[in-house]
């Protein structure tokens, strides 16, 4: 018989990965819900019409396709498979694919639904998305994205919440992080200053890329795109701005005091940072004019966060876009979303340790079995536990005390109770602690107020 | 431009909804971790060996199969689509396919973790399953289980537990319900009565339909399996018993005396329902000898929940099986599990309108925005709710007051703050009540101690 397995790239979750997980999605979801965003869900797959030609071309090919059902050759002719030509028999087998990301569901929802909502929509969504990307360390095919956006609104007050929100999440969560914020209206100002504003997407493409290949290579790029030397030249001091936010935006300013988008830009990033000091934000902003972030829908301010103490890639992005529904029909109408990354955060929190030592898997009381009479009288002890809100079980079967203390202590269940003759003739029973050891003899309300109720 | 839309058979779920059906995926999974279940979750994607085969062929057509990525042409020649085989050629475009239920990628678990594992494994798992069934009312091509299951223990406390829960789960979402039982092994016996031991999944499969199409069609559909008149004849007064619980156990235990296997049968729910007694369920449960339910890994308790007060089908079930990782080489495992169906239940909250009145899926309060100067006072008070949990946002734009306020009553938010010049004066800020127009003047922490915390 083969060996039974999951597709690669995928993962099961046990149930101690499950509560370190779900510990993540809790601290995100209760942020969300206490800055007034509401939740909603898409389906896992959308029609390919929706999906493809947003996310590059690159991207398409990285879209899990869903073989039509019942007669799936039926759009095709035998002549097609004679000289292949994948993508358009692709779209002949295919109409649906499963979801790559929840932005593009969600600015399809918000046009689908554009009647029933009331604008500013400020809307969270935690849902698994696929890619079919080669696995490596840390990259999945199947992972979780938690998105946050506001939809309907220019206001900054919104880009300022995020980065509350950035704030609380990670602090909630114990880790030390640094918001990297950027405009992309001061790329552009850049572009025009540099003389090619035509090659905004170019430029922004290649800087995006200077924390992983460095800046010569950035420079190489640029050159073997076309962008001319003395272009290149103007840039360089850009690149490399040192010195406080306040600094840098100075001497920005002065550089870019011919562009009209790059001082609007640079405003913008000026009144954020004034909210944040009115609300008193205590994260790391630091203002990164090499960020640029790949997508090519975002037009104003962008953020990217990176953890202080673990070296790995980002673990929240986002940033505000103008028209990410005109691609579905409804036009002018601006947004700013950020995404946190569960999968990274799993791991940064598994790397530094830093889960809250009373997360558990499993119930906090085992009741041994002696057998059935002791098993008649301990359910109804299990009854007044867990209307307590004290998670308890019975171990199924009469087993011997080893085997059964064994799985309390494997399942690392803190408490367990011992029920005999004795205890059922003094209705006092036998309470033990299984790291300490030590044991109590206690009626049923004695051992609800030692253990107390199971908040989780 | 094309309208968007999403597959046939799938869902968006707005806030309203989302917050509805989180009522009910909260309840279960707090009751079922309040009896010591823990939670697991596998991916989406299974590799097709692992589903193909177990749902019979009906099954199987079901399955939303997913193109191999890349050169999903790779493993066929032309030729095969001259005089084209649809299954043979779909098991060389398609390696994985979606999940169809959560009992086959559970018992797939199971073994590939078994060394990881306590047994008794108690879990519990609630995901969405993909099915490519005919849409309708009710019926989705993606929708949620939510299982919830104990593997490696024969006990009969387990079977009560499951019970149990059934009982508090409906109790809490304010459901009445009956639970019908039978036994596999009863049917069993019913079929060695009838002297048919061999036809006994034709005979259950039957029996299943009685509540469908009634008793005369399911004999009509005996007769043309070729089970002889004898034998139905002799299987009439079993399937129209009538009486308590007691009565028909009595009346059967004459009937089927010379079957083993039946008697058995007959003990366990003797057993199962003494348990209930010991437990004080207060749940109705009726023995129900025509409940059989089709799959065929049942061996002996089995369960289905209906609903009394709407007319729809189950919306829980399962059973014992004895046997159900033997399909994927773990031997003599024995399990007992049932499956909550989140979206019927949904259906029938939705009918009766049982969800509590407290349900929102927006904040508790909006702060009104006046303008730069006001706004900047609000990010403080902000700050001081959220901290006091409680769910709270500044609309984002200083809008025409009528507008603010259409947000809130539209978003239901019960609660509003106006911030003008006198407000800011005083730090008395004005509280209205949306529902009653009842108006406040309140310090923050006047409004904290009336607004209260957001549990949710």
């Amino acid at each position: 018989m083969q060996k039974p397995s999951i597709p690669k790239g995928t993962r099961d979750f046990t149930p101690l990965e499950m509560v370190k997980r779900n510990f993540i999605f809790d601290t995100i979801k209760k942020v969300f819900t206490l800055y007034g965003y509401s939740p909603i869900e898409t389906p896992a797959m959308e029609n390919l019409s929706t999906l493809l030609g947003k996310y590059g071309e690159e991207g398409d090919k990285l879209l899990f396709k869903i073989l039509n059902s019942g007669d799936f050759l039926k759009k095709t002719k035998s002549s097609d498979f004679e000289s292949p030509e994948l993508n358009s028999i692709a779209s002949k087998l295919c109409e649906k694919g499963l979801r790559y990301d929840l932005t593009v569901p969600f600015a399809r929802f918000v046009v689908q639904h554009q009647n029933e909502l009331q604008f500013p929509f400020k809307r969270f969504q935690i849902q698994p998305v696929w890619r079919a990307d080669r696995p490596q360390k840390g990259r999945y095919r199947e992972f979780f994205q938690c998105d946050v956006d506001v939809i309907g609104s220019n206001s900054l007050l919104n880009e300022l919440e995020l980065l509350t929100i950035i704030e609380e999440v990670f602090s909630q969560l114990n880790i030390s992080v640094t918001v990297k914020l950027n405009n992309r209206k001061i790329l552009a100002g850049i572009a025009e200053y540099i003389e090619e504003p035509d090659r905004i997407i170019d430029i922004t493409v290649a800087i995006d890329k200077i924390e992983k290949i460095g800046v010569d290579k950035v420079n190489d790029e640029l050159a073997q795109k076309g962008i001319p030397a003395q272009a290149l030249s103007k840039l360089q001091p850009i690149l490399s701005l040192q010195g406080s936010n306040e600094e840098k935006l100075a001497k920005l300013s002065s550089i870019l005091s011919g562009s009209e988008l790059g001082i609007k830009g640079i405003q913008e990033i000026e009144q954020i940072l004034s909210y944040t000091k009115q609300y008193k934000n205590k994260v790391a902003i630091d203002l990164d004019l090499t960020l640029a972030r790949g997508l090519n829908y975002y037009t104003g301010a962008i953020f990217e966060v990176k953890a202080n103490d673990v070296l790995i890639g980002s673990v929240c992005g986002g940033g505000r876009y103008d028209d990410l529904t005109g691609i579905f029909g409804l036009k002018d109408v601006s947004g700013v979303g950020i995404s946190f990354g569960a999968d990274r955060i799993y791991d940064v929190l598994n790397q530094l340790d830093l889960y809250p030592t009373s997360i558990s898997s499993n119930s906090d009381v085992l009741v041994v079995n002696f057998g059935e009479t002791e098993s008649l009288y301990a359910l109804g002890v299990l009854k007044k536990l867990r209307q307590a809100g004290i998670s308890s079980q019975l171990y199924p079967e009469a087993a011997k005390l080893k085997k059964q203390m064994n799985y309390a202590d494997k399942n690392a269940i803190p408490w367990v109770i011992l029920i005999g003759e004795q205890e059922m003739e003094t209705n006092e029973l036998s309470l033990k602690h299984m790291e300490s050891g030590e044991q109590f003899k206690l009626t049923v309300k004695g051992i609800i107020e030692k253990v107390g109720p199971n908040d989780q």
